[in-house]
């Protein structure tokens, strides 16, 4: 092989360990990169007009493939751009591969203008992180970054690399670790002591998220459902679930602390799977944070790192639960709504046509907050939820969704406030022809404030309070927006006339965006 | 006083310090923020719909007043999305306090999803960041985070507030410090030192930014040329010029590497007035770092946390410049161009129609790289560049340039690839019915990195990196994204209509916004 120089050795590094495509916002200390990724055919490289965009949307393709893309980001402000986003999909366990580009060595000394302390800056959000000292060792750096994110349960690992170093001949040889480890298998104690609690008279929950909520790990929490009386129940935010007709329903831990508190009355013994503690999302005054009953033990049966789906199998067989099939929802498709348009009908319209093998792509905030049991009897579909709470996740991950599996309509049920954090990522939608129809919740309020306030002890704020929460000044001309970046858009304020629109759009290949307005 | 919150504490400490208006983008940790807001009168609040817009504002309304707006933020990774445009502020030397919403004290241990840790966050580009551990301490806080932003040359100060704190009862007392420190005059050692080399045989450049090129910076330095034979110059980027008819004009370090080495050559010595000495913005292969010809000495006349004006003016006594007055620009307009649109002719248009006492901001980037000379002897006004390189700062500057001074006109020359990072700055403008004009420098492409590209030695990049630098496929149209936002706009390939556009925008008071094809 031809001597290479840095840059064209981390794009053959990073093929080398399977990583396919790259999100990228580069900057000047970037062009070799773009340069390499000319001169070598294989990496797909997506251009995104806001590095919040490409760390979404690789949130989104890791949540779909099981693996991590790429991010390419330049110098720390624009890595601190992306970082809400890395928030969000470490909070997702999504393994993400950041590549940085900073100044050359040398020049760092200097402090000229963009200079920051990109470490610093990555290790913010980051589980890993390195900078690449010198051409000899960037090929095994490489190998390290892709290994850490993929270390169980998955991780935000981010390898910096000066602009010098990416221009130097380099050694020709990449490196590839032998084996990404694979989740750890939970000890048999902890199988018999779940065991043990479930067979108990007392009442127990299965409080589920993660892998668990694959196929694999429903149906075996169903079984074990069936055989011992106990619940299920996922936290209000899930990286990904797998619903629909002929899977296993799942419900929500409710958002407010009330409601949630309430839900978790009946229970003596929650078994974790996957989740933490039930916690509330805030603090609010006379409100405890911890939601489970005083007195409810709460029991790990396996942690985010280990394997979900086996450690539920394994406790369905504990439990006696041979004989039992899981069970199953049987399809139900509602007839479609008609009249002024409201929530409850925007969630008919989605179980009226959502297509077999749809990806939801769920940022619906306060609008959307009931949508969920309207389609756990539609045609089978994965959902995936905004999970670390860092709104303007949803546009970005319907990119990623979209990049991930072009062959599976993506339906991005996006809040307005939120959409608009990462709007650009519109853009890349109607560049790269994402088949994606994204609903804009338009209800020109930052809604889920309006009821924050009240709970936090604000019973009527006042018209400067009211303004800050209010998107209606001038109202968002979502059509226009959507028309600005290349996307054709419709808006409506009519159930039938959305549900029609909601329908071309599912049935029509590519980008199209729908004002819903409530 | 009643018994107040913390949030009201909070208010009104920030108003007994003389902060005035608030850019935030709340969450729920800054409900009692928005509630004590509406309680007491007198702190404006201006809504962003991303973070990065309410930084951004900060940073132009320090430039323009002097003094620091405070702006609210929610929780880690909503400062996260602010960072960028923090590092701007600080390279522009603008005072800026940030107010951080955190989670309760109490609640941070159960890691709920939104959880990080914000004071590394917010230490990535502040300069002094607190977290109020207590009631008592919050009115201290706030002054010194007030202190802090206020020192010289202007920092940006982070005091992280926990959403218990703002909603326990607090003491009434607001605590100011009862001066904030003014800029050092320089040891009198420097100025006869400068004084020494600048009546030398050998050439000197007097290389000035920041309060150096105020009226009172640029005046003696004019006095202290003339009387040496010294020439002036600005770094590529200024925070702040005063410039046009009456006043002394100033040209800038060229951005090519090879430019900026050629300009200065000239010279035995470089005076530094507030500035660094000059380096290139990026390292490039086979390039130098730093920009003076090897055997050039750089001498400090005064660092950036002295007194500039003040610096200049002593050495121009002492230079013996008392008879000698500054060189000032007499008023020039050209005629309004023709033909088909083209950078020149963009800054032609501008030198045609800008009024008195208009506010440049100039985020034009490539297109608009030799813009500046067009102008120089135009009707006198400010400019405001894009000073630390982080992209997505020019529509942010101009919300904040609009809010400090309702009476001026401000023209926003915006590079269009940079427009899209910070794009919700547009809301902003039509929402508070700022007086900018926008003019959308169209190229569809992040073109600067078209030139990098052959200046890191790739002289044709293949179609992947290409495309990975061209913004029209598909193209924005940036009067569907002003008109989203709810502002009027046109779109122009032609010269005359050009100019006709912008002398009504610059002649009608509010927001409106040109697309100016190229």
């Amino acid at each position: 092989m031809a001597i290479m120089n840095g840059a064209e050795l981390l794009v053959r590094s990073l093929m080398a360990s399977d990583i396919e495509v790259c999100f990228g916002n580069p900057g000047t200390s970037e062009m070799h990169f773009l340069a390499a990724l000319d001169q070598i055919d294989g990496l797909r490289s997506v251009l995104c007009l806001f590095e919040g965009v490409a760390t979404g949307a690789a949130d989104g393709y890791a949540r779909m493939m099981g693996k991590p893309a790429a991010t390419l980001t330049h110098l720390g402000p624009g890595l601190a751009n992306g970082l809400a986003n890395l928030h969000n999909a470490r909070r997702a366990r999504s393994p993400v591969v950041n590549i940085v580009g900073d100044h050359a060595t040398y020049h760092r000394q200097y402090d000229s203008p963009l200079t920051s302390d990109v470490e610093a800056v990555a290790s913010t959000f980051s589980d890993w992180v390195r900078s690449t000292s010198s051409p000899s060792s960037l090929a095994s750096d490489t190998a390290d970054v892709v290994l850490a994110a993929r270390t169980p349960p998955g991780r935000v690992a981010s390898l910096i690399l000066p602009a010098d170093i990416a221009w130097t001949a380099s050694p020709d040889a990449v490196d590839i670790r032998p084996n990404w480890p694979a989740p750890a298998n939970v000890p048999d104690e902890r199988i018999a002591e779940a065991a043990t609690v479930l067979k108990g008279p007392a009442k127990s929950l299965l409080y589920m998220t993660d892998k668990a909520l694959s196929d694999r790990g429903l149906n075996a929490a169903s079984r074990i459902a069936q055989a011992t009386g106990a619940d299920l129940m996922t936290p209000i935010s899930n990286a990904r679930i797998e619903r629909g007709a002929g899977r296993v329903a799942i419900g929500r831990l409710p958002y407010p602390v009330e409601q949630a508190r309430a839900a978790l009355e009946p229970y003596h013994h929650i078994i974790l799977v996957g989740a933490a503690e039930p916690v509330a999302f805030f603090a609010y005054p006379d409100q405890p944070s911890r939601l489970a009953t005083e007195g409810t033990t709460c029991l790990e049966l396996a942690s985010a790192d280990e394997d979900l789906p086996e450690a539920l199998e394994r406790l369905a067989e504990r439990v006696g639960s041979d004989q039992v099939l899981p069970k199953h929802e049987a399809l139900e498709r509602p007839a479609a709504p008609t009249g002024s348009l409201a929530s409850d009908k925007i969630a008919i319209a989605v179980a009226h046509h959502l297509p077999e093998n749809a990806i939801v792509v769920d940022e619906s905030i306060s609008t959307g907050r009931h949508f969920f049991p309207f389609t756990k009897a539609s045609a089978p579909h994965t959902w995936l939820q905004i999970i670390g709470g860092a709104i303007g996740t949803g546009l970005p991950l319907a990119v990623g969704a979209g990049v991930a599996c072009p062959d599976r309509k993506i339906l991005s049920l996006q809040a307005d406030g939120s959409a608009m954090y990462t709007v650009q990522a519109l853009w890349t939608q109607a560049r790269e022809g994402l088949d994606v129809t994204t609903v804009i919740l338009s209800n020109r309020a930052y809604a889920i404030l309006q009821g924050e306030m009240a709970k936090v002890g604000v019973a009527d704020p006042g018209p400067t309070g009211r303004r800050m929460m209010s998107l209606d000044d001038p109202p968002l001309d979502w059509v226009a927006l959507a028309k600005g970046m290349g996307i054709g858009a419709i808006a409506t304020d009519d159930a039938a006339a959305f549900c029609r629109a909601l329908g071309e759009g599912l049935a029509t290949p590519g980008p199209f965006l729908i004002e819903a307005q409530l």
